[in-house]
């Protein structure tokens, strides 16, 4: 039987986020409960579920533009997750961020390597 | 003979971009030819020739970053067309740029979309 | 029998967008089509449908947001034009986007006037 | 007598920030007094002033705005207060972050929804 | 006597713009002629007015705002004039220019850099 | 003999930012010291070591450009102190800060300047 949008969602961000998504499902919960069931089922369970593009490569997309966006740290420290998770290695993606100063600028790069430097050293904890 | 910097970021930047990194910089003799030289020495002399992250992923992060800024069209479609030189499908940039509907919305994705209906319009010309 | 999320897409970018929403479904045809269901199940089917804000505001802040991304100059005319559409007077439309100034700068706000007094302009024709 | 735009400013400042408008104006006072005469008189005292569109509305297009620009929280908490003091209600409020996910994505909806929630419960304290 | 904001404001547009000021305000004329009023009374007659920033300063400023921003090229060719007319050197402006690229990346620096190579050449007519 | 780009680099930086360069450098060493050694050289030893425009003007032109930008705020408070250490006075700081409301809005002005506040009150102890 086909699995719906939510369960194909579900089953994607918790591959790729970790417990990482489910947070920030709870911390909408109270709020804005049907947008968590957006994020899962239109970012993961349709975008995230579409075949073309591997999984690596989403992620190092993922990372690329939210490290130019500059304004959204939170989800680039996910997204960080999200690239280690999917198989990623920490030098890819600090090689990511760093080439993201040619197109974004340095303060924007700046910012996301402190990112990644505080998501690395936690995962060594 | 170890090669300066500048003749590894010609080397590259005609691998990635073809001919339309030529472009770019012979219209900057004019105005400011160093301009055009620091473009070659640091975006592909320095970061493009790193190690540590293969030259799909390199193109990937680029149409990916250039597409939620939104703002810089004609550099997406020369790394549109940088990305099929190194190897990526005409599907993997379209799964990019409708991922990132996700982070930077549906309007700079869309344009983004069109941006490269017309790079792949021009290939099968 | 419940409508489908494209069904109640489609019928509510129809009365908000009239016909440049389909302009836009058509250009993505060729390259993009599942993208285009996106946006007329996602955006459409799904968040315009809601019940919890009139049509008029939801107008309202896409004219308001389009104006100062500054960057989506062909979205914010298929949403002046949808303002209209639902029920905004131009002088509401103009409102919006003289406050704008004080929150994304001059700059974007003028703009996006010229891009109203184009929409405005056509519709006299 | 005609008010001045600083009194009609102040008026109108205090109707849609409530106490959070003086706090501004106050963290100003040393280091750029006429800075915050600015945004009384011309924020204020002339665009939100001017007839042609209601108040509501008003809130509804600064929360998008400030939403989808996505590194302007503190100011964003300041107008969600604004926009429930002019008459929304937090369900409106709601639809109109979670709306903004189509057009600035995602992340920063996101930020912004939580700033939402914070702005709400403070009010319930 | 005093002069108004608005005979202060043109007088200090017209100084620092030149026609090209002219030419924005009367294509608001006919959609919003407060809003060109604005532009002059408060950008012109209350900012740019300003003792404490020489003009060639706030020219410098403009320019490298505008190229950061990336989305208001029409702004940023009337202000790169606008630098000229208050005695910026061509070089000048283009280090400003070349210099925004570490901030605000390359492409956006590079649109920018053509915008100043056409209002050059222009003059040069 | 000649300089090298890394040492014209961190000559130019410690001019312009003080201690404020080193600091940012060595959080760089742990996770991407080569990323480090690209601002020194690229940033400073290429483009602020250029003739052609003054140390003061580049900094007003960085400080112009991160208030707009307005997500970098911890670049913007280095920058902020880079000025005053190339000789901008306080009230030129002030000046180009609220000079940006008109270019990129209030908002991302009020947080520049209460950057400038924290950093000018840190002088003062």
């Amino acid at each position: 039987m086909a699995k719906s949008r939510r369960e194909k969602g579900i089953e994607k961000m918790n591959q790729v986020l970790g417990k990482g998504g489910d947070i920030v499902i709870n911390k909408l919960k109270e709020i804005a409960p049907d947008f968590g069931d957006m994020i899962i089922e239109f970012a993961y369970g349709d975008i995230y579920n579409r075949p073309g593009l591997d999984m690596k490569s989403r992620e190092i997309a993922s990372v690329a533009a939210l490290t130019v966006m500059g304004n959204v740290i939170p989800q680039l420290k996910v997204h960080i997750q999200g690239a280690l998770n999917v198989g990623c290695s920490e030098t890819e993606i600090v090689e990511v961020i760093m080439q993201m100063s040619a197109y974004g600028g340095f303060p924007a790069a700046l910012n996301a390597m402190f990112a990644a430097k505080e998501v690395f050293s936690k995962n060594k904890k």
